[in-house]
């Protein structure tokens, strides 16, 4: 099966595998007439691009990203947008040791499994490096979404929490955080962890302000349940939730409802306990979504795992990986909200007729 | 955009309303010689269906299922199977004092913001009728899934937990809760809470045994980005965790590994924190999901809202509903399982040449 | 795979077989606010439906179309659409004697190499009962398509063409042929073929007007390309050609081209040999396509066949059966265009920003 | 709407304008462990490319074709293949003079009303240098599809008509003709209408043989439907027929059934009036489709046409074109045959439980 496109109207299709030559992507169905240039995309690769601090791998990546079609004078035409980012950092012998082990965490064995061959060179297509493509779509898409605006940041780190939250402070930190003490505190402890040899989890949270009321498609279409796909379908992401989310078990329904005003003339809730989607369409409120972020998978520690001849082995993982990969699925997250946002806002304007 | 299909292979496509004639789904592509009848449905649609205990609606459904298509001779033909429930017990009077208003809580006010239009009669096409669709389709994708065993159950409702695990519990109590203790305290709480006038939420989590590696689509057809999608697309639901899912912040890559050994010449592992998925891809292990439950939106306590107007209002919602709709959403979680699984199933039929 | 599905906005899927309770169909995607009732169904059914003169079928089938979901209060409300037709008149012990046998012409055949089993009653899945679906679902596609118009007429039947052109002939003879004098001399020939136990071809076309110019989608999604899809996939449809078709393969550039000018303060062409369609994409002319279709396979005379046990075998294939199938597919073209036109009416709703 | 995607379970989505950088491809579903390389995808680029000879355009493009993922030593391993076509011999300037106008024939004017811009270069994306995107990767569903061979040629340019079928020929000449007699007249005929500064039109014929009965799904996903759409699909391609064709118009059932008896132990047909597909389904028999190809477009003499400011224009075209497409067509066509029988005997695999 074809599991490397998505969306409706705006269909992202990527291609490309860790050490190979590129990575790259064709973003169809891109309303003609929008302004755009590869400027545009560079920025959000530059948030998510490798070796920005000693917090994340030491892999360098210029992220230079091209576009090759779709464009005419600075304008978008309607036809595909295809974009490459050429592999230039390869270090495959590093991975010449592990060829025939299955990294534990790591999708090797599953791989594995499925094709009965595998690109092992840096986890080949199952690495996160592929998520260059989604920020570089992600941020055509945040041109097509105009007034609606997406920030991500870091709520959690292992077991330090956001206590205070101010917007501001969220790009003037390594961990992109919210809370300028908190992440102090993150940062050391990620530091740490680098210098053990291990890695740690963390949450990252994704809003989006601006949303109209309307968009998500009943009853398997709907909005927050695109996002759940997506946003679980980034690497290393093990689960979502929205508005209150797992918190809703403890509540009850006169705390949970999110009761409706007249403000300023308009519809308003008094809370958005609801994370700005009902009945899998948006409500008009903030979209407020969590997710859970695992602990990196390469670590130095010598584990038990098996080789693809069926016999146990041990394995250490060396190479240059993010002792916490939260800081860098930031930019990851903001651009596939935005892609489901924009294929909602897109897939909406035929919801009535005229 | 029409989205009341699921599914790629195997496509279950949904229609009806509440308190219209009758709800009803067409589940195309299920391959031809399988045998299946109506009671294989039935049996799901049971568990489901309201007025089981005094925990869930009062409203009086029998929920038979015809099947329409697609049969011949006790066997699939492949051609689509169409299948139709009637609704009986409709009381849409009881909406007629809510008919311009917006229930908080519900989608009431997002479906009028995308439509300008709505059956508001028992929530129309938001209803949680439609799942009665996916339980009848769920039971036919567990016929396909042969060997693959799917089981749901309560984890939690408010802040009452499962301690003790016993599987054989759980259907022997109305919160169909795996922990016999834990069930009765649960009852009282939910019984409690409907006295109230209130509702209350919970935590459920579907299992599925005997899933062969290799299942699921890398990037965006992900196995745990379709469960994501099919689970948090169900009424209600608000989160979802897959193995140690928000735990997993807390972790360190040491811990959440999932170390690989030989078990009886087979490719084995020590842990299960991934929840049976790595990669997109499972890996053989048992899939673990967790799903937030919100607590029913329909409430007796006066509420403020708007009404259709634009105008401020206060609303109480009498009708018939479930304080805790955590024991009927166990089989719906399943359903959705079940037919995502089953997809995936069809589709790694091509994952190899021979 | 499921292949009882199409559209991408606008989205059928059917479902039924010939001699089962019902034929039906979920039209999906169908923009909310639209006056629709099941009398606008019905007229088209009714133009499709067997036993309307002596030319078609005896079988006698009130096709009663009933609305099950999708409307309230006279209006469209964005949710699905189901619709039924029961099967009335079925005669199942007429096929007992060919039960095991493959019918020539028919698709006995591949459905059985393809699925091992099939329903062999009147044709099963097979049968042209299913474009009763078309038929219903169409009849919403014109109400969306407003001032598009679509019509559909015999342009040839054996040997004999339409030599004089006349719209308003076309509903006023029983062949509905524009031409009144080949009119009867095609009735004539039917008539006759059908007394001698045969069956005979012909040409229908298919034309929409008034379809702005933009609508189709480069370069895999072209309006011909799904319109080619639509009419080809009707039963005993063998070819399909737009403008002057087969016909350009004598042609010029020259000759074929067609030149533009403005008329009436408007972009205009002085001819139509492309058939309203370039590049894909419509030209804001009137859209011709023309359709060869097969003498029904269903004939008196003795023929070779073989049997599901792989010997051969002789067969007669008694019951009722057009002897032209041209009158009867017209009503089905007309609605797999005005389906294909109202997808991508929709569909083009996002093609420039703004 | 992204219609630039086709196919189910082998997916190709294409991306390049005609003067861009480059045009390439991404084909996702190709399983894995299939051995391919940049060699297999050449031969066929080979025969598609211009300048082959004086009666294609003289626009030289040497066509490389490079792979930048999905395969590792030698090897399929299930990712998508991306794949890019230089381009290499353009001549933008030629087209500056008709920036504004609209040429009679080709998509400018129906790309403008649809996008309101357009890469007017050498057609943009409207442009047949697309095909090359085509030809690469049918050569990768040539090599999935095994035994299955697919050959196209001439039938026709003008009025000149195969009368002898040696499929030996087909390769040896210009026009890819397998009437060695015919071919000759043809070359003549196309010289002087290249001379003429004029084009003509033709018919193409493409076969397969080895199709194992079982391939296409009822009823929307026929697989003469998807055939029309994919073939229709093509530059300059105006009609489709399959079998008879058109031919069945003028034929009784008695004539055009297809007999059955077993040969060699095997179900067998006397004839092959229906080309192969039955009701959307191969019958094993050998898969016959034809298509219209229109009169290139472009030509010399002066035309009357519109400009982009709506007033009326004079044109004449002048640059590197193709006299009569049908030589260059074959391949493109065979590879759209390729491409949908690839992805049909994929999905054909889930048509049975076992």
């Amino acid at each position: 099966m074809p599991g490397n496109s998505f969306g409706t109207l705006l269909k992202l299709t990527s291609w490309g595998e860790s050490h190979g030559p590129a990575v790259g992507g064709v973003l169809d169905g891109c309303p003609a007439g929008m302004e755009l240039s590869e400027i545009d995309l560079q920025k959000d690769l530059d948030r998510r691009k490798p070796g920005q601090s000693k917090l994340t791998t030491q892999r360098k990546e210029p992220d230079k990203v091209k576009i090759l079609s779709g464009l005419f004078e600075g304008k978008t035409t309607g036809t595909p947008i295809a974009f490459i980012i050429e592999n230039e950092d390869k270090n495959s012998s590093a991975y010449d040791d592990i060829k025939d082990k299955f990294r534990p965490g790591h999708a090797d064995y599953s791989y594995h499994a499925k094709y009965g061959i595998r690109d092992h060179r840096g986890g080949g297509r199952s690495s996160a490096r592929e998520t260059a493509v989604r920020v570089a779509a992600g941020a055509i898409a945040k041109k097509i979404l105009g007034d609606i605006r997406i920030i991500g940041f870091t709520m959690q780190i292992g077991d330090i929490a956001v206590r205070e939250f101010n917007i501001a402070n969220i790009e003037k930190n390594l961990v992109r955080c919210p809370d300028a003490k908190a992440a102090l505190k993150m940062e050391k402890l990620i530091d740490e962890t680098r210098k053990a040899g291990d890695s740690i989890g963390g949450i990252v949270e994704i809003r989006a302000v601006n949303v109209p009321a309307g968009l998500g498609e009943p009853v398997y279409g709907k909005l927050d349940g695109d996002l759940a796909s997506a946003l679980v379908g980034i690497n290393a992401v093990k689960g979502v939730e929205f508005g209150d989310g797992f918190g809703a078990a403890f509540m009850k329904g006169s705390e949970h409802n999110d009761e409706m005003v007249i403000d300023n003339g308009k519809p308003s809730f008094k809370t958005d306990h609801s994370g700005g989607i009902i009945g899998g369409i948006s409500t008009g409120q903030e979209i407020i979504a969590r997710i859970a972020v695992k602990p990196t998978p390469s670590i130095i520690a010598k584990q038990d795992t098996i080789n693809i001849n069926g016999e146990e082995a041990e394995i250490t993982v060396e190479g240059r990986h993010d002792p916490c990969i939260c800081p860098r699925v930031i930019p990851v997250a903001e651009a596939m909200m935005a892609l489901v946002l924009a294929d909602h806002f897109l897939l909406n304007k035929t919801s009535r007729v005229q």
